[in-house]
């Protein structure tokens, strides 16, 4: 195997300092001149008719520069998303409790508060619908002004009824999911600054810039030359910041469209909580057959995620979500089928893991059931039926590579002493009851088919005569670590540089084109593959020059640990390849500048094919996976409820750890993040939908208080279309979580777990019982 | 010919309606909260050592955040230039009063002043050295560190002392020309912001982002891919922007990196120009000598310049002088010295024409005389021995094409009606005498022989999927109308679109690599050729695409005023090329963009080869010229000595005039600057070679009330290697003014002008005395 020099290695991050020392400047710290402050007024009902606005009152307070509502929007009223369904600004009717339907811009934020609080808009309330299987009944009233069935989707193989023949066991669940709420440290953060010759900047905490360049365009009715949109420093997403960045990019930049001036729009906690999307609550049903050798044989499951009233990201996440409600297993006979149906909430959108958690939640406990009936070791389950290498999924697609699924099982299964443990946990005794479960599961890298015609990825790479390297990409960080690891990925395919020597500029649109979103897991693998493209032609390119100089062909030159070799046939005396150092790769940077040589390379990597057909959910769905086994061990106190997560072992198969260190520190926040999804987080929402707890003192996220000992460990199945073999990971950590904590519970307490987060409120009642 | 859409069109400069409006942003105009000023301490004598530099009173003015000196440089204290002898601040020495010695940084500009006023410098007095002359004598006292001769330069070709034996007539002179101001309206200006990551941001006023960034990188020691260089708009320049902007921009760069803040340094008037470059004056000793039909046999020229004390770019201003000294004559023998011999005075650089108006000048008075000798026309001289295709230059360059000399010559003598004032003039009575006077000259485009390391351009467009297109250069728009030509060449370039459209981005050090510098009218012939590479890319990968949807074949579609269309063969009917509109630009665009076709498009345009031997200065100098030739009628007031400027015919080969009302303008603003050059402009130095006139009250350059009727035309002798034909022009314009003008005013005064400025208190002596 080839040896890296930068590949594999923990490395500091590059922002890392800045950040620990409170130098990183958010959208929130940029301060301009004349720069104005936007808020945004919305509804405070679910579902109703707006008879008038009244922004009069508003519009008197001093310092208030503007009140724009859609009548003011000079393009199109239409985030444009998946779906045209979703105005910036409400035109006549409101749909959910958070939607806006007026933008403020002031002076100062008080100024902007007052003005808001003065907005009056009477209204006609409508009759309201809050649960999916609800509004996709006959008769139910319209609230997606496209219909209330935002999406269908299905995977069939095999035939379903002839699977269940063949059934020794069937089990089955109804399971049900909550919310979760993304909890970024920095909220929604924009600011628009107007330019010369009509040109137009968007600073913004996003993921995906060219959503946001749609949506002004869309917006303001402006050609795209004119709209530059930079990725300000984010601070943390997670999904959060790939829908609604459209609204409120698109809004900061109506506000200095109109004004002439830079306006920033910041969203408090309360509005972002309020306004903003969150993971689809869902109710799925499952029914699982399998022999009496564990083997699986069919698989029936229907799954309704809740939307909320607009389509945003829905389709995208429900297509996930069928692609992967069955797990990582063989499964010869499959029915799935997929429903969102629009309530009046608050839209739900992208989430980390993206439509999986909550069916790998219910997947897994039902082959925790299927163990159970079957008196198999869960784990020994998961073995038989795992995909491996050659084996095809359900879905109809062959895996000729890259499945470490077996190994991440039996790793995790030694890391945490499973067998001893299953055997030895259900003799507890006393009020504190201690269980172990575990999930297996695999990921989709990339956007799969249903994204196909946006999944791609350009870069640049630009040699400096000083042998010192800048690189722009077109996907973002925004605190997963991709900028640390694309510099890596450039260091080394520049011939094993040092990382040091290279830079990565702000994600700036004006510098790429569209790289697609910075979603499902695919930076590392499409910017990766597309600097390394960038890297070759680079090298080439020096080589040419090298091979000039040195009289010597550019075949036999070598770029390594930041120098050229040449490599001249065996060695009659040692038998080895003679090796001759010729230049350092800054020397040869500056002779390349000066024979006019530019070392400048622009790739795009384009993903390879996938395909899907619609109506049976077969095809190559996406280009790899990624696979994992989480191991949880939990401690029941029985007479409280209290659910105490003691260890947490987590196996990750990424291909290959590009940073080691990262992988590593990215299932530790991946874990604690489906700790809360698992056991604490909870949107309190009234009758109309409304959240009651908007802040993070009523909505609980896990601090390092409740933390298990976590750990990971990673398994590299390289995959050979990957950069240096790398597959994406970054959602994986959290996705199994919620299965693997309840089913540890059920190991300790002999409840089935159907709903998560399982609070001590809502099995108390049910450990009395026994 | 070919039609153009877009190019020979004058469009409106895109850049107009924002300077109109009073929108422009510049350097002086930003802000950044936080923002310090930064001043610079300057020395107050020509010549002396430097003892002690009291900083301490002046750390003492409350707001004062740094006084920086030599000590406090990171990086080499060397400003690199063309040579190494310039320090960013004085060390142990200054050697020209005006010489950069301590750089103040403070809240406020009050404060900035008052401890500006409060630093305190011991000297010993050196002695000093005022001429050239004097300083190239052995036993001068050093001046430079590196020697007193900064250059000498040679163009020998044939036997000066046969082509004088061949002469019948032999004229001589001796000709003084005096400094020039840039006087761009916008000062010196930088503004230098420390950014994430130990990267750091300097927007200046300045014509060259790769010399500052040279600069920046030197001083601080930083790797050049942490600097990035943003030309901010920049109020004229005319080369004055081209060498200072290095010493400023690093300064600022420094206080930024020492404060930790954005540090603006915008100069005054005062210190702008007593700190910075001039046109360098020059005193000549001419010999020409021509048979009795006019022919030219030989030409001795020596021409001494003054540099002042530090080389900046005399080397290059120098050699341009050396190789234009001659005119654009046919002669056969030919002795040229050019030496720079450095004083104690501010150093000159780079200015308009670039060496050539003073010898312009100097020439074209000998060619005068000698017609004077011959009892000739001066035309009917200049046209007999003027330079057309398929000659070559004294230096042995053939000229292959693109030689507009003569059609400018019989353009100018018709529209000025030449002939008929020739013979009329010297008739008239009175104290007014009116008389009219010619010059003809060339001008090499680009940067030469002695500029080939550096003579190279990189561009970049990106066509967006609505078919709105960016593009990118490295040479800069400092007011010339660089942006508007470009977006004409690109529009044109990508098939005729419409040039809205296009938009240039903002001149940034990391968007494309060096690109040499802005300067030797070479941006629209340099960045132009490689705008059109980029084109010729894009347009290739959209015909690709094309051609697989309408399944025709790529040679076959044809781009045309912003649609594609296919061609088929000849039409038996009518004979001509049956064309079909297949789809537009934007929709193409779009079609390229959901097929992952990246229409980016990156090039690097290499200007052809150039040669010079050093020893005999014989070669291929440049790789084309532009040629003019331009009229001037006077009325001098032989009471007064007053000279009233009247008309002036310009005519300008320009190869092809990408945009004519910018050519006509330009040749308007080139003319009053060489009036002001030949007439009015004088700095007044006193015996320390310390400025007296540092102002524009006492400094007078030409107003609208100064401007004579300017009578613009062009001819367009196209360049088969220029985009579209187009040479380089710029600078031209001036150039010739001080020839014509002095030619003019001995035609009415028979006076043998010898010396500018002709000032009427040096011309009344010398009046009174006829």
């Amino acid at each position: 195997m080839k040896e890296f020099r930068v590949v594999g290695k923990g490395i500091e991050r590059p922002d890392a300092l800045d950040k620990a020392m409170g130098k990183t400047r958010y959208v929130g710290d940029m301060n301009l001149p004349g720069m104005l402050y936007a808020g945004i007024f919305y509804s405070s009902l679910p579902h109703a008719n707006i008879i008038t606005i009244n922004k009069h009152k508003s519009l008197e307070v001093p310092g208030v520069k503007a009140v724009l509502t859609a009548a003011d929007i000079p393009g199109r009223n239409l985030v444009p998303l998946m779906k045209e369904d979703w105005p910036f600004l409400a035109e006549n009717k409101i749909i959910y409790a958070g939607q806006a339907i007026a933008l403020i811009v002031a002076e100062t934020k008080d100024d902007l508060e007052k003005a808001r609080s003065l907005i009056c808009v009477d209204y006609e309330e409508l009759d309201c619908v809050m649960a999916p299987e609800e509004s996709l009944k006959p008769g139910a009233p319209q609230i997606n002004p496209l219909g209330n069935l935002i999406a269908h989707y299905k995977v069939y193989s095999g035939d379903i009824d002839k699977g269940f023949s063949f059934a020794d066991v069937v089990v089955q669940g109804v399971y049900e999911t909550g919310y979760q709420e993304h909890a970024y440290l920095e909220s929604q953060a924009f600011l628009a600054v107007p330019r010369q010759e009509g040109f137009l900047t968007v600073y913004g905490s996003m993921q995906c810039p060219y959503y946001v360049q749609n949506a002004v365009s869309t917006l303001l009715g402006l050609p795209k030359n004119k709209i530059q949109i930079i990725q300000a420093p984010t601070g943390g997403a997670f999904g959060g910041k790939e829908d609604f960045p459209s609204l409120f990019g698109g809004l900061a930049a109506l506000a200095a469209q109109k004004t002439g001036k830079p306006v920033q729009l910041v969203l408090d906690r309360r509005d972002d909580i309020i306004m903003t999307s969150k993971r689809h609550p869902s109710r799925s049903y499952y029914r699982t057959g399998a022999k009496n050798d564990g083997t699986l044989t069919a698989c029936e499951i229907k799954v309704y995620l809740d939307p909320g009233a607009y389509a945003t990201l829905t389709p995208a996440v429900l297509w996930r979500c069928a692609v992967h409600c069955f797990g990582p297993y063989r499964i010869p006979h499959l029915k799935v089928d997929a429903y969102a149906g629009a309530t009046n909430k608050v839209p739900c959108g992208a989430f980390r893991g993206f439509g999986t958690p909550k069916v790998i939640f219910a997947m897994e406990r039902q082959m925790d059931k299927l163990a159970r009936e079957l008196n198999m070791d869960p784990l020994i389950l998961r073995e038989i039926n795992c995909l491996k290498t050659g084996d095809t999924t359900a879905t109809g697609q062959f895996l000729e590579w890259s499945v470490g699924l077996s190994e991440t099982i039996e790793k995790a299964r030694q890391l945490s002493a499973w067998d001893e443990k299953r055997k030895l946990f259900p003799s507890t005794t006393g009020t504190k009851k201690t269980g172990i479960g575990c999930s297996t599961f695999l990921y989709g890298v990339g956007l799969g088919a249903a994204g196909r015609k946006i999944d791609k990825a350009e870069a640049r790479i630009q040699v400096k005569p000083d042998g010192s390297v800048l690189f722009a990409v077109g996907t973002t960080d925004m605190g997963q670590g991709m900028q640390t690891v694309l510099t890596q990925i450039v260091a080394e395919g520049l011939g094993g540089i040092a990382p040091e020597t290279v830079h990565m500029l702000p994600v700036d649109s004006t510098r790429v084109g569209d790289s697609g979103p910075t979603v499902a897991s695919r930076a590392t693998y499409t910017s990766g593959n597309a600097l390394l493209l960038c890297c070759k032609k680079i090298l080439e390119k020096m080589k040419g020059c090298a091979s000039s100089l040195f009289d010597i062909t550019p075949d036999s030159i070598q770029a390594q640990n930041g120098f050229f070799y040449g490599i001249s046939g065996l060695d009659p005396d040692n038998k080895t390849k003679h090796k001759k150092k010729l230049t350092s790769f800054s020397d040869l940077a500056e002779q390349c500048c000066n024979k006019h040589i530019p070392l400048s390379g622009h790739a795009v990597f384009d993903s390879p094919p996938t395909s899907w057909k619609q109506d049976t959910g077969q095809g190559k769905a996406y280009v790899t996976y990624s696979y994992a086994t989480q191991i949880a061990e939990v401690e029941v106190d029985t007479e409280t409820g209290e659910i105490e997560l003691k260890d947490v072992w987590a196996v990750h198969d990424v291909g290959k750890a590009i940073n080691p260190t990262q992988c590593l520190a990215q299932i530790e926040g991946g874990v604690l993040q489906g700790v809360g999804y698992a056991l604490m987080e909870f949107i309190d929402l009234d009758e109309k939908g409304r959240i009651n707890n908007p802040s993070f003192s009523t909505y609980i996220i896990p601090t390092s208080l409740d933390a298990p000992r976590i750990h990971p460990m990673l398994v590299e199945a390289a995959y050979p279309e990957g950069p240096y073999g790398a597959k994406g990971f970054g959602e994986t950590p959290l996705m199994g979580m919620a299965g693997c904590i309840a089913n540890a519970v059920e190991n300790a307490t002999g409840l089935d777990i159907t709903k998560i987060p399982i609070l001590p409120e809502n099995i108390l009642p049910r450990l009395s019982q026994k």
